[in-house]
């Protein structure tokens, strides 16, 4: 099954790339953003998804400064979705 | 509004990061495991959404070797989701 990982600082940890993302906006143009946060995100094809959370916990995130959230049901596998929202090209 | 932006590499382009996953995986114990990807999350307080493409090509995402998903809707703040899927600590 297809599960798909994010992963992001935990609230209160320093996020230097959001803030980077965050600064970097106005001088691009762009106003009204707020709150900026950059994470990861991990897509995979699992066969025993009760494993994902030990695997966040073990490998995929740090749990002491990051959390993560599992998302599963995705059925689409990388690539598929390419048009869906915009892929530049 | 609150919005999420997911972004890998293209299909095709190589990601190291999702290989190096993918292999430390059964090294842990983890079997099953296949077409892992590594890509970044971004999460933000937006006023105006219809700027999220431009933002996206712009700043947030490489278009030549990356796409990228646009979500909106999620009303959560950063943090507010910390129990839902699992956070340990």
């Amino acid at each position: 099954m297809r599960a798909r990982v994010l992963i992001r600082p935990k609230a209160g940890i320093l996020d230097p790339q959001g803030q980077a993302v965050e600064r970097a906006l106005p001088a691009l143009g762009f106003t009204g953003v707020s709150e900026v946060h950059v994470g990861r995100l991990v897509e995979l094809e699992v066969q025993d998804e009760s494993q994902l959370p030990a695997m966040c916990e073990r490998l995929l995130a740090n749990p002491l400064i990051e959390e993560y959230e599992i998302q599963t049901g995705h059925t689409a596998a990388w690539g598929e979705r390419a048009s869906e929202e915009g892929t530049a090209a």
